[in-house]
């Protein structure tokens, strides 16, 4: 889908939501617009076929022109207040803004420019566009998946994952190895977490010596042209003692649970309480402090939310994580995520596994 | 400092703003007072020597105990709404809330929980705090900006500038090269940009290969425990035509002029000043589309803004950078690029340039 058919869909939805144009004040939302990757922008799309005008300032003047060509570009600092004016000037009576985004602070200035233009909250419009990807992003996503997936494969074919090396210098490896295949950066900053680390959920790598017995969590993900990928594995080295085999099956079961869960029009919270349900079972409901998994594309973390007060249905064409997780304090724990694609019923309800390394547990 | 020490200082400016607590929303502020690096948190700070609340959800219960010892945890989901719950519960009359951080519908959410509690508007009390680094926090930029340092200075010494070299493979070796040196991480997307590219002035490295008469133009920095260093140098790739020494000759007159007007209690409006009027008066004014500069610290972009309409001054003790340039479309540009700690009175008002590698022109 094209810069611009994402634009004709929100001008529907603007129309749809009695508005006469949307100012769009998030950053990713612009880019998934307009294909413009600056620091600083906004964006102002009409409900009619007026050609929408993205404010950025003169740091970016010929990166839009070059990104945006077929957008009318304002260099001006103050980019939400520009295009309020604008829009005040060019007679747009109703303007939706961002008001999940706009600060408090942020809504006074737009005010002062809206003259008796009226300012409407309009929040989520562009995320609502993006929760369901075009057939583009999710090329992009699985381009994402299998840099990630292969950089994993040739980190432990090259026993990259050993007693002895650091946290840190695996998770630098990997990161190079993302590089190496494809990624233009990593998703986010990877996770390594040796041992009793394992048991803290977003540990950061540190010169933690891989022992063995230990569990390694690994947690990362490439990026492919803006879109993130978001995989995690769990391994043990060397030996694998009974407690370990005991909550990372238990972890497998749920994690499987929460796939098979995944279809067009579940309930959210369903889908999170199709995994967890497995662990409270087994007396760990506890140990399991987050939640199942959220969508991924332009930002690492976006809607939907898969989590217990999770409101709404799933959409075929989402892509989503599923990552349960049990930790057990100052012992170890364990996490097993995937990304996928919800399919819609045609295909019959099988998501497509994006990231595809295996997930037996794996001695190394 | 210590973080407590950090948050006496906040109570203090509390006391005198006629608040009884602050809300600290903003995660780079909530680090700032307490050490916790989580992605989902928000503090309470009180007036009075009340013991702080840092709220924050399941994935982070252990490494909020190990990263805030002295703080009493809160583990929620919805942050900000269970402190303002909290401080309502605790007889806190007048609130203040980070109107520049917390969005419109954020405001709303809160304000559900605040019964007769008052949510009053305090923006940027943390960051003034920020603004000014204390030993500890000037500590970490120097190591930051020395792993950077060091890091291009390798990689000019092993011939990695080079005709025939991607901007991709350059950007990368030097990433690499930063975390070689010490780095935790890069500071940001690392810019290089070669040829006309160079007049993109946040150009994204692609795969154009450097060229013999190329200006290069990196943009880049290392971060060491939460800071950033940002530096940028232009080299000439082989040999510079006269457009090229004129411009480079300029960009430096007027980066030395900037550093020299960086004295404590000069306005800031003036230090942009004094570097843009040596451009302006080459006649290139208008080739200058950016601020001169601005603070660096827990974030690459922070107080105090160094820019045509910025108010106040500059504080002794800011980190802040200096890095005018020209960019001549589809020609080239240079950007000439130092972070620098403004120094107090009774040192002659010397700024301590962090980020050593040379300025001359470079011909490699």
């Amino acid at each position: 889908m094209t810069h611009s058919q994402r634009r004709e869909n929100l001008s529907a939805r603007i129309r749809a939501a009695g508005l006469d144009a949307l100012l769009v004040s998030d950053l990713v939302n612009v880019r998934y617009l307009s294909g413009f990757t600056g620091s600083n922008a906004a964006l102002l799309v009409f409900a009619d076929e007026r050609t929408p005008v993205l404010a950025t300032d003169g740091r970016y003047r010929t990166q839009a022109a070059q990104q945006a060509p077929d957008l009318e570009i304002a260099v001006e600092r103050a980019c939400g207040r520009h295009l309020v004016g604008r829009a005040a000037a060019g007679g747009v009576r109703r303007l939706g803004f961002e008001s999940h985004v706009v600060t408090v602070d942020g809504f006074d200035a737009l005010a002062a420019e809206a003259g008796t233009t009226e300012l409407a909250r309009a929040s989520g419009m562009v995320e609502a566009l993006r929760e369901v990807k075009d057939a583009g992003e999710v090329a992009l996503l699985r381009l994402a998946c299998e840099a990630a997936d292969t950089a994993l494969t040739d980190l432990i074919e090259r026993g990259g994952l050993r007693p002895g090396r650091t946290e840190r210098e695996v998770s630098r490896e990997l990161e190079a190895l993302m590089l190496d295949h494809g990624a233009d950066g990593v998703s986010f900053d990877t996770i390594v977490a040796t041992g009793a680390n394992s048991a803290i959920p977003h540990h950061r790598p540190t010169d933690a010596v891989l022992g063995t017995g230990d569990f390694v969590k690994i947690d990362f993900g490439a990026l492919v042209a803006g879109y993130h990928s978001d995989m995690t594995r769990t391994f043990v080295l060397g030996r694998a003692a009974d407690w370990q085999r005991e909550i990372y099956q238990l972890v497998a079961a749920a994690q499987r649970a929460g796939r098979e869960a995944l279809r067009a029009g579940a309930n959210l919270h369903d889908v999170d309480a199709a995994a967890r349900q497995v662990i409270t079972d087994a007396g760990h409901g506890e140990r399991f402090g987050h939640g199942l998994g959220h969508g991924v594309g332009l930002q690492i973390h976006e809607a939907p939310g898969i989590n217990a007060t999770a409101a709404g249905t799933l959409l075929a064409g989402s892509v989503v994580t599923v990552e349960p997780g049990v930790y057990l304090p100052d012992r170890g724990g364990v996490r097993i995520e995937d990304t996928l694609v919800v399919a819609d019923e045609t295909s019959g309800h099988a998501p497509e596994l994006l990231t595809r390394f295996p997930k037996e547990l794996a001695i190394l």
